[in-house]
């Protein structure tokens, strides 16, 4: 064997990342060998820290280090919309419509999508949480950005037909998004436009 | 700003890392996010515990846990041929050799290649503890596997240098076109130095 052990278990910590192979790894492995423990250490104590310190936001289910996250503090705060509010499915969408520069309402994040086909229904998302919120703050839209996929249509579509009910005004992200993919990983410009160009349901 | 402050302390540590950009940043610290604290800290522990543990092999300059590197600790053992010592720049290039699984000799880490142009000397390099190891060890052959590039191939001269007036055998690897390779995808280089150590069939 010509790996040391704590080098094997840390390659294989590595691998088990999204998106990192086994010569990904070793590189990362090897630079890290070679850095001032200190720097190494910051990555340790950074990852540690992030499972610590963050939990959901209390009112929209965005990633928050504080009882609401920073998007819900400026929106108490009145630097941004409360009338409109943005539902995604994860909170990772959130950064990705923030890049567009595009968006300044709140925004709600579903945890999924509804997937018959992987078990999830309604009730696993926070959709009642969802219309509690409409019933207590002012919203006059709700922007639906879950993705454009099977999943991503039939939640808003499910969605929709609970809120339109409600006298709001229901719009969704604009084609020129590339069906079938993910918001997560659409380029700003494109997802820009979509913005832009929303239609009513 | 839309990311939590623990979360773009992670990012930007991801981000340093080599081959890490951006977007697979992202990608690694969300999946982190939804993964059990326990499956977390193991990341995090694997890489305290890698420079806890890791320093280098007395003998060979290879990472090790012990005094000796594993591959150093199968020589004593009578497991690996000690009168043949293959000498690399880094570690990593030992891992590079053993998965050939042509060679069962001994190693030597030199710890980088002689720069001129990065300040890189004989003196920075670990040829003083290699001399002393050929002074003491009964070794027939010293295989020079520095990389096959204008540093590798003047530490390789240098050390030929060195050690051929001690009587030692001194082989470079070979250069050549790659196996399973495209003649037609080949560098000038590499195809002039295949033509000019061509052999006979």
């Amino acid at each position: 064997m010509a790996q040391a052990v704590s080098i094997q278990r840390l390659l294989n910590e590595f691998e088990r990342l999204p998106g990192i192979g086994p010569k990904s790894a070793q590189r990362i492995v090897y630079w890290l060998l070679n850095r001032d423990p200190a720097q190494v250490k910051n990555l340790a104590d950074a990852i540690i820290d992030v499972k610590d310190s963050v939990h959901f936001c209390r009112r929209c289910f965005n990633y928050a280090e504080d009882e609401l996250c920073d998007i819900c503090n400026s929106v108490e705060a009145g630097r941004r919309n409360a009338s409109i509010i943005c539902v995604v499915s994860e909170p990772r969408d959130i950064t990705a419509i923030e890049r567009t520069g595009e968006f300044n309402g709140s925004y709600h994040v579903l945890g999924g999508a509804i997937s018959p086909m992987e078990g999830v229904g309604p009730d696993d998302l926070t959709i009642r949480e969802l219309l509690q919120r409409l019933g207590s703050e002012s919203v006059v839209e709700v922007m639906l950005a879950t993705n454009p996929n099977v999943e991503g249509e039939t939640t808003a579509i499910y969605l929709s037909r609970l809120i339109k009910p409600l006298g709001i005004k229901t719009t969704r992200l604009a084609s020129g998004l590339p069906v079938g993919g993910d918001l997560e990983f659409a380029d700003e410009v494109t997802l820009g436009r979509a913005i832009e160009s929303r239609y009513e349901l």
